[in-house]
This record gives structure tokens, sequence and C-alpha cells, in this order.
């Protein structure tokens, strides 16, 4: 089982990653929880949830299942999950078990944040994507207006990643997750971003795969207890989100998945950072490499206003001011401000340009 | 200018209390911010808010007013905050200022505890019941299916405390604040309680006012910093408030104040107290001087049922146990657990011996 620990100011947690370890949960928690509600989605339940179920050995063990997708994590999920908690009688000994991807770790571990002021739980992932939101303690639900504008930090008391579950992932969420991980290379490791280049998604095994997310998971890990707040370096952890972000904003949720809009959005961010900073990037690698793995493009021009809002109105956006990272070179990052009037311009050029397209 | 600290391990923060404060904010400020939203009331807006926007020389300052009462504490008043909130262009640099009573207070701060995962904001109370729910961190709304049950633990970045708005203050606010007041004293300062019972609120000097504020904060502040999470004995303030909160939810916000619900509730407390442990408590003199100072009581025991079920899944419930605050004597609180059956054979007793309407 590899084992890494992430160190908060507010707790600290241990990640464990080990095939097959969705049957041993009761053994990883260090106290006797009053009542325990498991959080997931459709898709999920059907796989793992009476796994999970059954490896405990008390019966005040309760699952919740919440529809598949993006469009979950609203404020309506959010206040149904907190009545189903009441109903079943949890409270603040009780634990909360996020098993799912992105979208349930993110609302589970804010129903978590906010039940009763906070009670403990459990990031249990199920994509590969999620490597990386189950780390870090940010959790939140979307705002019609944005994406994640009402959340908090809040760590959970253990993540556990049995990666057999990424078996049964489809295709495109693959390609999403490889989106992150990829992002994570570009932030902090260029021989891992080389790695990555040299592979084909398709008839990966799941040894090189788990390889690849404990690589991510590391340099996740860094930047979040370097930071963990999100004041200053964790900023990098959005390497691409600006665009990708606001894409999923304006397409709606569940056109694209997260890690294709990332995907558009590091290929705006190398865009930008030619331009802005000429840092010179292995743009057609990439370009290529996602070409050959399946990644889509759905950007037009008639977008781009709505869009240039949408970044006005996020999280990244400090006195006006779009606060963008960009790459001077592989591995090295920086928080770019960019006038809402110049991102426009990189954003007309960049679909013009058609280097999204190639 | 009276000055508290309250040393969090969240982070630590002064109470300014002092006369026409309101006109001074900004030089208590540490730091600039990018734009000032003040979440009140309609009531306190109309009194106050002038005030505090005229402090501040630049204009980046914006006034949202909510509905007064309690049923202010919702869901949609939380969403609709954060959506201004956005509208307004708020970023993480951005303060909120939540001015008004507890409600206001509680509201404003769960949305900053919330908005992009968290922004500073400063408690301006503006009752005499907010000296307790403006310090200590917690902030809340409430479900439908009991009070406070969704929220965090989130301290301001300062309190502060001009006493001269409570000159407005409606009598039956008074007394509501009133309330909040005898119940720190009975929890930990028997003299205060003495000096509390040999006044009368009609009539009362703002100077005794303050005098009074300023030992209930000091009492609160002791309990909060010694546990900040209410892991252990910050719960002694919710001395009172098994019934009080149970009362409210029952009758439907706005029939009772939040302070007349508690002075029912210390009255059950004292029942139970001389019964549970045999506890010999100024029963009398409470009950005189909520009569003689207009405290009303509208418990009936066809109430009984309904009550204790409210009281089961309140947060103050682990594993079926109600957790009731009692006193083994004056400023000797202790937590007990209670089966339902127990308490609902004690809230019957109450009622029909008439002890709260004698
Ligand atoms: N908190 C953070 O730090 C952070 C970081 C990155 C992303 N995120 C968030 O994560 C979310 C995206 O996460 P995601 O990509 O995991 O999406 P997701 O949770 O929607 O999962 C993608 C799809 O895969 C299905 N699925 C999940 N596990 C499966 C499995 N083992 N087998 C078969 N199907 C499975 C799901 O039902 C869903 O349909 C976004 O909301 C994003 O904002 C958060
Ligand atoms: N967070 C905590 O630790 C904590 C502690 C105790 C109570 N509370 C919460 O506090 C709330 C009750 O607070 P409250 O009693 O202040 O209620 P409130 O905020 O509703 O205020 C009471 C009434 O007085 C009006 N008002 C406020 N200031 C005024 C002024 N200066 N002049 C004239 N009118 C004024 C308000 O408009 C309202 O109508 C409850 O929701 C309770 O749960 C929280
Ligand atoms: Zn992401
Ligand atoms: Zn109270």
């Amino acid at each position: 089982m590899e084992r890494l620990v992430v160190n908060s100011s507010l707790q600290s947690y241990t990640i464990y990653m080990e095939e097959k370890s969705r049957f041993k949960i009761p053994k990883l928690l260090k106290k006797e929880y009053s009542s325990i509600l498991i959080i997931t989605d459709t898709n999920v339940a059907k796989l793992y949830s009476n796994d999970i179920v059954s490896s405990f050995p008390h019966d005040k063990v309760y699952v919740v299942v919440v529809d598949a997708g993006e469009q979950t994590k609203s404020l309506d999920t959010f206040y149904y999950l907190h009545t189903k908690a009441i109903e079943y009688g949890l409270d603040r000994e009780s634990l909360i078990i996020a098993l799912g991807g992105g979208v349930i770790g993110d609302l589970a571990g804010f129903v978590a944040a906010t039940f009763m002021r906070g009670i403990d739980y459990v990031q249990m992932p199920t994509t590969i994507l999620a490597h990386d939101s189950s780390v870090g303690g940010k959790v939140a639900i979307n705002h019609e207006k944005g994406k994640n504008l009402i959340g908090s930090f809040y760590p959970p008391i253990l993540v556990l990643y049995d990666t057999d579950t990424l078996k049964t992932l489809p295709a495109r969420e693959v390609r999403s997750g490889f989106a992150e991980i990829i992002k994570e290379a570009m932030l902090a490791d260029s021989d891992l971003f080389d790695r990555l280049m040299s592979v084909s998604l398709e008839g990966l095994t799941l040894e090189a795969l788990n390889l690849f997310i404990y690589s991510g998971l590391q340099i996740k890990i860094k930047l979040v207890e370097a930071d963990e707040k999100e004041t200053g370096n964790r900023k990098f952890l959005n390497l691409g989100h600006t665009l990708g972000h606001a894409l999923e904003a304006k397409l709606g949720y569940g056109v694209l998945t997260h890690g294709e809009a990332v995907a558009i959005g590091l290929l705006f961010m190398i865009y930008v950072s030619e331009r802005e900073l000429g840092a010179s990037l292995p743009t057609e690698t990439l370009i290529k490499w996602f070409k050959k793995n399946g990644y889509i493009n759905p950007l037009t021009l008639d977008m781009v206003d709505e869009l240039v809002e949408i970044i006005l109105h996020d999280k990244k956006t400090v006195n006006q001011k779009i606060q963008m990272i960009l790459l001077r070179n592989l591995a090295g990052p920086i928080i770019q401000p960019l006038e809402a009037k110049k991102l426009k311009s990189y954003l007309q050029g960049f679909i013009v340009d058609g280097i999204s397209k190639r």
C-alpha cells in the first residue's frame, strides 16, 4: 500500500493508495463513529457502494445516491444531502464518506464542512481526476454564475484511493483525469511531462496509471502544504483553469468534462505565455498528444464576450484584473495579472489562429 | 474604548466596544479591501447603514438589505447574498460587514465563510443578544428541520460594538438579549447573577447596560477560548438552549424571540437540575424576575411530543442521547446525557407543575 501524508495546519491526513482497499475502510479509521453516511452518484453506486457498506460490521451505515454529473454540485443537492443527514440521525460524531469523482468529493466534502458546523469525512476518489480534487481540502458547490464559488477549506481525515475502481472508468473520464496530471507535470516536473507525452491512453496498464497518479499526487501535495489557503503558490494549480472553468460554465456543465475544458485551457495558457513572456514551450507535442488521444475543442469566436465576462467573476479575479497562471518555461509557473481587454484579444487570437484546432 | 481580545487557533481578533464607533471603522481595519459589502436588515438599514457607508472614503461600498427576523437565516437568503456578492464584483480581497443582530451576524458570517471559500468579515452587533452571537466564530443558517444546522466555525477579523445603537432597540429585544446575559451569569458568575436580579429592564441606563454586556462578553470569551470547536466546555453556552431552540423551531421563528425561548429553556433546565442532581438554585428569584420584566411563556402540554422530536435531531444529541447542560449549583454547569423518554416526562412535569407559569 502506498502511503502519502498531507500536512495541514487545520488537520494532517494520510492518503492510502491501494487496489481493493475499499473493502477495508473500518481498519483505517482511528475512532468509532456513531453513524456513517456514504454519499455517491448513480454510476458509482451501482459499482461500488455495496462493497463499502458490507465492509462495516455495524448497521448504522447509510447510502445516499445523487445524480451523476457536474449539475449535481448545486445548492439544491447540497440542501437535500443535509436533509438526508438529519433524517438518518447523523450527529457530530458521525462520518461522511465521499465515494466518487471530484463532483462527489467537492459536494460531500462541503456537506461535511457545514453539517452541524463540520463533521469528519473521508475522500474515496474513484476517478483519475479525483486524485487532484480529493487532496488539499478544497470543497465547494457551484453558483449559477460560476464554478466552485460557494465553498470552504475543509480537509478530510483520510483519503482512500482504491485504484482498482479506475478500471471501470469510461475513456472520456480517463482523458479528463490525464489533463490534470499533465497540468501538474507542466507546473513542476518536466520529466513527468515527457513520460506522459510518450504514452497513449488506450491500452495503458493499471500499473503505469498508478505511477502517473502517484507522481501527480506528490506535486499536488507539495503545493498544498506550502500554501494551504491559496494565498500564494497554490494558485499555480489553477494552470489552464482560467479558460477551463469559464468554458464549463458557458457550455453548460456536462458538455465538456472538467479535464477536457482544462486541456483547452492549457493550450490557451501556452498561447498567452508565448506572447506575454516569450516563453518557448512544447506546444506542438502537446497539441499532437491531445489530438491523438481524442480531446475535443468546441471553442468558437462568438463565445469570446461571454467567456471574458465569466472569467471576470471568477475567484481568480482581483481588483478586476485576471490573475492568470502562465509558464516562463516548463516547470516555471508565474502569476500574471491581465486586463480583461488583453485577455479578450488573446482569446480571439487563439481561436482565429486555430492553434487549438491543429 | 473598551478592548477585549479573543484568542483563536484559527485567527485572533479584537472586540472594540465604544459608543459612536460606527463612524470610524476604516481606521480599525488593518488592510485595504478591494470592495466592501455591508449586509444588514430592514430595521437596522434605516437607522445605521448610512453612517457606515459614509465613514468610508472610497466608493466600492455596497449595501444589501434583507428582511428582518429569524426567517431570513435561510438557504434562500444565503444564496441571494452570494448572488449579490458576485454581482457587485466582490473578490477574495473584499470584506463583508455584518451590521445587525444575531440573525445578520450568523447569516452574513456564513456567507463570508463560504464566499470563494472564505473572505474577511467584521461583526457589528446592534442588539444586546448579539454580544453573544458576534463572538466565538459560530456562523450558520437554519434548516427547516432545525436551527443552525448548516454552518461553520469562522471567526471575524474584528468585532465592533457601538453600544449607542442599542438605544433604538425595542423592549422585547432588550428582554431577549438579557436572557443570554443571565445564562452567562448562571454559568460562571453568581455575583453577576445577583446584580442582574436586582435591576429592572425598564429605565436601565446605557452605562449599566454596558457593564452587563461587558461582563457577559468576558464569560463568553473565556469559554470560547478554552474550547473553540465546542468539543468540551464551550457546550455550556447551550445552557437553556435544548428546549429554547426546539421551542423556536416548533412555534415558527418570530413568535418568540431567541432570548424569550432561552428564558423558558433556563427555567426548564433548573427544573431538571433540581430533580436530576438535587441542585438547589435561585428558582423563585428567577421566575419572579422574568415575570416582572414581561417574559412570556406559551408552552402547553400538546407541544411535548413534537418538541422532543425536534430535540432529538438537534446538534446537541449524540447517539440518540440528549446532551443537556444542567447546573449542580450556580456557576457549576455539567453536561448530562438524558434519554428521550426521561426528557419527555420532565417536560410534561414542567408544564403541569406550572413552574413556568407562576
Ligand atoms: N477540490 C479540488 O481541489 C478540485 C480539483 C480538481 C477538480 N475538482 C472538481 O472535480 C470535478 C470533476 O471531477 P470528476 O472529473 O471526477 O467528475 P465526476 O465526479 O463527475 O466523475 C466523472 C464521471 O465518472 C463517473 N465515475 C466516477 N467514478 C467511476 C468509476 N470508478 N467507474 C465508472 N464511472 C465512474 C461519474 O459517475 C461521472 O459520471 C469538478 O467539479 C471540478 O471542479 C475539484
Ligand atoms: N453565533 C452564535 O454564537 C449565536 C449565539 C446566540 C444567538 N445566535 C443567533 O442570534 C439570533 C438572534 O439574534 P438577535 O436576537 O439579535 O435577533 P435579530 O438579529 O433578529 O434582531 C432582533 C430584531 O431587532 C432589530 N434590531 C437589531 N438591531 C437594532 C437596533 N439597534 N435598533 C432597532 N432594532 C434593531 C432587528 O431588525 C430584528 O427585528 C438567532 O438566530 C440565534 O440563533 C447566535
Ligand atoms: Zn481542475
Ligand atoms: Zn442563544
